[in-house]
């Protein structure tokens, strides 16, 4: 039998009865922001790792699972992508992933909680790699949802990288029909978004097939996926949605010949192989999705545990 | 913030620093057996679950993930699966999926410990459906690689479904290249076994690895899989070996065509584009797959945590 | 260091940051009541325990120091008490040492649960040790507050067995001025009174001085006191109020005599200079009633976490 | 019922099936000294608390009552105490609280482990206020033991203030009778000593009455008390052995004059009714210690937990 080692733990509940235990080696920054309580810890299995409100965002050693299946699958979806706005991302990883890609000439990344990208910055140097200093790079610190509705700049990537809603609060706004319908006008004519879609076990399925449902209403293609992240201690689901191109289509050799061409430096988690592995849902997620009927709408959101 | 609503919780521990945390509705039944520490638990998320040694064997909700993902890959790789053999399996759900396939017309299920099965067939019918007295079955409490060296009989599938050891004990004689060399001589010749192989997360890669050297070492053809089974809370880590066929050569259609004529009742997890996901795993697996040399033998074990 | 050896544990919060942890060998029985969850348990360190909504009430190992120092005292402080009255006290070990003092001649007792009783009954027959058989002995299920306001009957001592209230809810109106001089009015000349107060450790010690405070506005005499009940993992604190005896003025020779006089049995845990001990209490517990100004009533509930 | 607010948890377990949950805000200090795991965190119910392998020593919020319940008995027991020795005592607390006795003209403290001390005056000044900087104070770190054996000055009072030990290893060496009758020969004629003897809880009383039972064979007078420590979630048990003086004849006005008269500074928990909840014990623990047979010896230890 394994026997725990520690006598520090961080338990992060997925649900009123389920939880990840982490054995915590150090705690390396604690504070209440004005929008959310923020721990860095060094955690026993996956290293530093940041937390919001008792949630695991990512960790030292699988942040790059989250964040290249984030980021490449929906980079290559659009042909040329020159310029790509995040939604959220606080640690800078996703922007790093972002300017990977060479034809990239303008990134704006907005997040609400201007502590969490500072404090990220100097603890957790390795998310961002020095995005936030790349010339191409345009960080704000306000309302996304309010900026891309008052904006007539347009897109060609749109990467969502926040929290789903667990419970009451203005946080389902963006996974509204009308908020991805706002972002679907400030697309390019090839334009393409990816996001987080929480997990896809089989017992917490209702936001993940919801929102893919949500998003089938306002886009011609979805391309729902999902990857086990290991300090998420569940199955975890992602979405892509495009005015045009199916990237389910390509051969893993398309996929690597992409990756060979328009991205920098070699992705460790995602290649062509992966790249079906991701978009290959076992039977019952799908079926789940087809069953799904809800739309998320501000007038109707979704209270995954309420 | 989602907050815990149950007062009783079970903890596996999947590593010394890191667990799984399950709310217990009732204990349904705990015994220590002449092997093991056997408690059988209604936990919140996942239903019935038998637990052994402290250590998710599978639950209600999501079995059928597991046994799908082991038996069927497999049982399809042989083209005509007349003589099965179980190694374990004491839930009976392996049996279960086995006696699903037309084809059977023997199979043999060997597990040393009959308190197990029996506990199972009272608490967790579901699991074995009948299999236990269809009249294919052989069921024989014993060692198995003891009959396997002893037999001369032969066998098209060999599934091995037993726990990963951990730590230091005999039960790493059935993950060694000597019992996969009896196992071998045991196959007819277009003879395919699988097996589970312990996580894929990233940071506890060892077992996954050293098993499918080991299997190389013995097998022509080895194809790893891996699929997140929520309950166990971490990815989930399978493998194939034959002595012929390949099976990650199938279109998504060739799968469905063989499951549509062979399998007696529709897989719920388990379909043609499901496979593709299995077989596809992430670069960073197949890379430290491509790194590890290690091979297990009797006299040169693999403990997990040591 | 001291390492766990269990994987099934039963959480008792105390307080939202500070909690008790329990190892269970097996889970007895499981309910929702009428009223409230109700749990027997194994527990590793305590043996048999019964928790309603997720609190420990008394366990196998250390009731007999709960029920002792809760019935003892109150009782001899009588100087003959005939007729007893008990608010509560499910599991039936109050009733069971009232009725080990020799003058008893009728106890009812009242509690609102009756499948508390029943379970306990079944579960912890020690508990009551066949006292709800006794000839003497009166059950009923009813509000005990509605009783004691309507009937004209007296009662030499009434002991008061329930659980402080933690939040909102009517439990707090068994511990208000105004039930207090109902419970008064019920007295015979020399009645007495006790009941339990909750926690004494030192960071939460509102609920005791305050139901203390609220005593001494209706009784001549209070005597507050406390002892650890080690499966409580916090010190616990009681109350004992009479119209006229006060029972600190006693030496530990005539606590003895008493017992040896009066109590058919040997008490475990209380004799002469167990008295002692419990009515002596620390300096800063003094002090933090001293100063407590608070006086529950009907229309001024104390919520002691909220 | 209550619910937990918070996500990081300390865990002492206090038997391998019973243990104490402590909300973590934040972790001040982490570090393995030359002899220990050393962790100075800020607990939500108890403040800055110092924790040694696992094992919470000293806690903001009620260190006083730990600390006045070792050093004042003892100290008063003497009737002119001018030199003191203390064992152990990291936190600075113990030689505080001897030397607010306006007597004491020489304080030795000896503790093993520099780094503990040092990061104690760091993060818990409070808890030494000064004393190590006290012109009477002498403070060493060497081995207590081989000190006393080794000179030949004598003291007044020996106070030890360290772990009981749990398992295997070097430290039983301090709670034998050898080193009992060591610490005897270092005393002056009405010299006394007292320690801190682990917990009462009446399921763990081995070690409280094995160490009584082997200082009875020692010393003249042996006066076993104890008090709940709130934050150590379990009662807790002390001794004072003497040459000559029996401290548990006094009446609380002669504790009440002493104190006024010897100590410079009112204690907080201690005084002449706090001094008669102290030494009266239960029964049930007064019963256990006089059926005690075991004598801790140098060549015979006592592994609480094996």
């Amino acid at each position: 039998m394994i026997e725990p080692k520690n006598y520090k733990w961080f338990i992060e509940y997925t649900s009123p009865e389920e939880g990840h235990l982490h054995g915590i080696r150090t705690i390396l920054h604690t504070a209440q922001t004005q929008y959310q309580k923020m721990d860095i810890m060094m955690c026993g299995s996956y290293g530093r790792s940041l937390v919001l409100d008792g949630k695991i965002q990512s960790t030292e050693t699988d942040e790059f699972i989250y964040h290249e299946s984030l980021v490449h699958p929906a980079m290559l979806t659009h042909p040329n992508p020159k310029r790509v706005f995040i939604v959220g991302g606080g640690e800078g990883a996703t922007l790093r992933d972002v300017l990977k890609h060479k034809t990239v000439e303008y990134c704006m990344m907005v997040d609400i909680d201007q502590e969490v990208v500072e404090k990220s910055k100097e603890y957790l140097p390795e998310w961002s790699a020095g995005a936030f200093d790349d010339p191409r790079t345009d960080l704000r610190y306000m309302d996304a949802r309010k900026y891309l509705e008052e904006t007539s700049d347009t897109y060609d990537v749109i990467i969502i990288d926040i929290s789903e809603p667990v419970e009451e609060g203005p946080a389902y706004l963006l996974f509204t029909k009308e908020f991805y319908e706002i972002v679907k006008e400030r697309l390019s004519p090839d334009g393409t978004i990816s996001l987080q879609a929480g997990t896809t076990a089989l017992h917490q399925l209702l936001n993940f097939t919801a929102v893919n449902k949500t998003l089938s209403s306002v886009f011609p293609v979805v391309a729902p996926y999902d990857i086990p992240i290991p300090s998420f201690g569940l199955p975890w689901g992602f979405t892509l949605a495009s005015k045009n191109i199916d990237p389910r289509k390509w051969t893993p050799k398309e996929v690597d010949d992409m990756i060979a061409r328009r991205i920098s430096s070699e992705p460790r988690f995602y290649d062509g192989i992966a790249h079906l592995g991701l978009f290959n849902l076992p039977k019952h997620i799908r079926k789940a999705m087809a069953e799904q009927t809800k739309i998320i709408e501000d007038n109707s959101p979704l209270f995954t545990y309420h």
